[in-house]
């Protein structure tokens, strides 16, 4: 997607450890015009699926799903993040390994919001090692519904998540996949 | 609100301790066609203001800030919440007393994003002891911008937030304000 790889270029500040700042305009300021430019292309990729709800996490899938589940007109559900593991039935859970934080937290999605007839389109702002994605899988699965694809703003493709998910089948949509980021220049897959 | 205030008799549920459970609709699953006509109330009670920029706070004021900030096209910002106090002297601070998980957080909010010249509209889901939007308040007015105007989803009217607010002399609007909720009844003022 040509206007958001030009504008993590304009705007994404590289930082040591191959960390990209994009703060500015996706995770903690959200430019809500490329948003909807951004909802507006998962719409056309993902045209031939029935999708019945969106899934994401908190705290920064939570901007760009609500205008993707807009684009769709379904619901949004996110998955929220606890540390501890002391959680009630009524809740599908899984164990995530943060990258960014070196630490485990629990993400917990109420079984009432999932189940067997949900069609779902599991989005999120970045995919680096894909933790964070293959735990809102497990929680798709435990619930039996059907992920339909996923949709991710930024891969970093020099990680091994985005094939993991690739390999296991899925539709994975990245936007834009940044294929280096030494020396501080931002280089993407064509 | 009436659309609002049906949907809070519905499908919101009233747990021990004066909590209303609405997460069906409002902050764990959303419901992003009710948030668009929420979105486009806050467009009519705030017609006459000059708004630059949407204000709100991790992780349930994200969703309806994201919608309400496309109805007035201007960019969303929300602040995070921290555990830590070592915090860069690139962000504006706030400490915040939490009613629900009694205890103390940090908000922050990056000063790059928030000046002089912002007019913003503070956007939250829910308003009881009013501590996250003074937070909010307080981080607005160390960057010295206007505050237009406070959108708040669901006030609980028998707690202090609501009028300790008013009585700064900020225009807050919330579309439902509950009265009571003793014996598991809702009822709104009027």
């Amino acid at each position: 997607m040509e206007i958001l790889k030009k504008r993590i270029l304009k705007d994404g500040i590289v930082k040591d450890g191959n960390i990209l700042k994009v703060d500015s305009f996706l995770n903690h300021q959200l430019d809500i015009v490329l948003l909807t430019q951004i909802a507006q292309e998962y719409k056309k990729r993902f045209a031939n699926k029935h999708i019945t709800k969106i899934l994401t996490i908190e705290a920064s899938g939570i901007g760009i799903g609500a205008i993707v589940a807009q684009q769709f007109n379904v619901p949004l559900l996110f998955a929220k993040k606890s540390k501890s593991s002391n959680i009630g039935d009524d809740l599908y859970t899984s164990v995530v390994s943060s990258y960014t934080y070196n630490t485990d937290y629990t993400i917990t999605v109420s079984k009432k919001f999932l189940n067997l007839n949900e069609h779902i389109l599991i989005i999120d702002d970045f995919l680096a090692s894909g933790n964070a994605l293959k735990g809102l899988i497990d929680v798709a699965n435990q619930a039996g519904c059907t992920i339909e694809g996923l949709g991710i703003v930024i891969e970093k493709g020099f990680q091994s998540g985005g094939n993991y998910i690739r390999n296991l089948g899925y539709d994975l949509q990245s936007l834009a996949i940044i294929d280096n980021m030494d020396n501080n220049i931002i280089t993407f897959k064509s």
